[in-house]
């Protein structure tokens, strides 16, 4: 007998046949003996329409976000209860648990919160009752006013592993539309393979460079506290990607040199040209745009040409950031004296990722090869322990992706079936 | 200025046009200087659809009602924000709560809870920051186990008096989507004539015989805690209906005779026929029908035939609770010895009101005179003080409104004008 915790996302729940399947699912894990603690997303599109009813009433005037996370949440109370419903249908107790009722504490950051704390007593004795309890993902409640927050992008993840580590599951099961974590995106190589297990932090580097399947946030509080996912197919039995902890990783000798190839095409790059190559102008550079909110992933200077006493300094950055980061490189022109910005936003990023990296060298000679032998041209590098970057035009991406899963023996030789939902949050 | 509390149905939030509208109102009202309390149900439909989802997922199960009621206080939660939202676009301040922000604090029947107090104070710090609080109607959450309740029918009305008896509001507007209370149904009467003030007393008989504009519940919170209503339309400025409480009603002699004519057509006539005219058989019967938990409105025994020793007792109750009253009934006529029962579905009820029938002998007179010359037949009889109500032939019933209304010169020179939608809870 095992305590799981179980994340269904809103593709999962995406309409009555699907609360019904899902309950249907749970009434069997329980029926098998399990303490199941589920948590649950709100249905297929509901948060989009009440975003879009929030923008019907506010005129064009910014809604408070206090306001905002009252609305959304409504969502997940819905969905939390209908599965409730379903599962009591199936003749298994169920009580569902709003997230204060759960025990998530967080700080006031509406629309962003923290999670302070996790206080999961009313879980617990629930599940001391035999009973299934279905717990609203993406939300929490803050410590100050009792007042309803939500945790932003992936919160439905991390609300999931936030209570596995509080009530020490044994598995949280991160249910979604696809049959685990792959070697690389399935859209872009068919051969791409599921891959069985995986560490934390490999995982942690594959979410943060561009897959999608698991959310960044949810990863790190997974490898934080020790909890063992499993990412896994609502739609298939099949057994999914297991992420585990540092502690519970498999003998480094058995460990596959690489897990996967993640890419991104969210990132853009920024080229200040002409930086005077004196101490301190770069040190200024990023700490100006530090200072608006913008995060900052991979950069290069260049060797000034001797005697120049100039550089170009060049940095990657969220797209969606330019914006914010225009107004401030303007006005540090003035000031450092570079000449002029360059912005390009088709950029595509392609990150290896593999923990055997660590003991095995050659392999970014291997990479830079396979690329070179694809006619794929590589703009910046940058690399950690275990994962190597490269940013390319965009349009060179997917022929990149499949040139490195290739030379890195990745490709499966039978193509496996992968569903395709929407995403949950 | 005045502390407002204003309570807005579902057909007057029914879509985002509709709540940028009433928060046009509000805004109006808070810039004319009021403290604005606004309780406010869920939109539109989406009661009706959260139970469509509950009835889908469920497959015939009947869902516990914990679960229900966290299903369906999402749509208020859902309005609440918007209003919020659609205020805040207005430049007016405002903040919503749930129920148990407010302070609304219940009982455990889930489905149908009864208030145990409510403290207020997080609205009155809202109101005293200068801010509109927008409340959720309908809801509040148990003192046992912080689970959210919900109030039943006309939860709503009974959220806004409660939060106006406890903040000591001056008075609790009723937005609804008529022009206020009517001497007797439009639809009905064409003729019928906005009433002005009506004591909560005359009002409590009118809602509980038929007028469906105010719920009972929350008038007799009303009467009880001293608060004043105002039953008003959300599509016009016109002034509505007041409803006062026993301390403030305007001097007897000034009071008019007749307030209106209330009409029901839910209620079935049930008689057991030959029932033995031996002491404690009624008592018995009703003691019988009161413990299936059915309410009994009318009663009417007959002077039994000299000689018989039987009789016939009729009585009224909800047409819905036929089917459970039966088999009581039939259970009953063994140890009784009555003979026989007659249901009649199709009974329709009239209702006279007015507070001014205490001291003015001959109203029942006229009552009576005007259905014979109308040619409708009296099949039963009930009065209290200042209520005289008469069954009728269903068919007959709207023959008899009109003829009552006329007799009693509550008809008006000029037809007003009506404006119906749908009806909030």
């Amino acid at each position: 007998m095992s305590l799981i915790v179980a994340k269904f996302g809103g593709s999962s729940v995406s309409d009555a046949a699907s609360i019904r399947r899902v309950a249907g699912r749970i009434a069997q894990m329980h029926a098998d003996g399990n303490d199941v603690v589920v948590v649950v997303s709100a249905m297929g599109d509901t948060t989009d329409e009440l975003i879009d009813l929030s923008e019907d009433v506010c005129a064009g005037v910014e809604p408070p976000r206090r306001e905002m996370d009252i609305l959304l949440t409504a969502g997940e109370r819905i969905s939390m209860a209908l599965l409730a419903m379903a599962i009591n249908a199936h003749g298994v107790r169920a009580q569902s648990f709003t997230g204060q009722q759960a025990g998530v504490l967080t700080d006031s950051s509406h629309g962003d919160a923290r999670i302070i704390d996790v206080t999961p007593g009313r879980i617990a004795r629930c599940l001391g009752k035999g009973n299934v309890a279905i717990v609203a993902g993406f939300q929490g409640v803050n410590v100050d006013e009792n007042d309803v927050t939500t945790l932003g992008r992936g919160g439905s993840d991390t609300t999931a592993v936030a209570l596995a580590a509080a009530l020490d599951a044994d598995v949280c099961e991160i249910y979604t539309d696809v049959d685990g974590v792959f070697t690389a995106d399935p859209r872009i190589v068919p051969t791409a393979r599921r891959i069985r297990q995986v560490t934390s932090e490999e995982m942690l580097e594959l979410a943060a460079n561009g897959a999608k399947i698991l959310h960044l946030r949810a990863v790190e509080y997974a490898r934080r506290y020790g909890v063992t996912l499993h990412v896994r197919s609502s739609f298939s039995m099949n057994t999914g990607t297991l992420v585990v902890p540092p502690s519970e990783q498999e003998e480094p000798m058995e460990a596959p040199i690489i897990s996967g190839v993640a890419h991104d095409r969210s990132q853009a790059k920024v080229t200040c040209v002409g930086v005077p190559d004196v101490p301190g102008a770069a040190a200024r550079l990023f700490e100006s745009v530090a200072a608006a909110g913008v995060n900052i992933d991979m950069i290069v200077q260049n060797v000034s040409v001797a005697g120049s006493g100039e550089t170009d300094i060049s940095f990657t950055l969220p797209a969606t950031d330019i914006s914010t980061v225009r107004p401030v490189l303007d006005e540090l022109a003035r000031e450092l004296g570079y000449t002029e910005v360059l912005y390009k936003e088709n950029v595509g990023k392609l990150s290896l990722v593999g923990a055997g990296m660590r003991s095995h060298p050659g392999v970014s000679a291997k990479l830079f090869g396979a690329l070179r032998d694809a006619g794929v041209n590589i703009e910046m590098i940058s690399t950690s322990e275990i994962r190597i970057s490269v940013v390319t035009e965009s349009d060179d991406l997917d022929t990149a992706v499949r040139a490195v899963h290739t030379a890195f023996g990745l490709d499966a030789t039978e193509v496996e079936a992968v569903v395709y939902g929407g995403t949950g949050r």
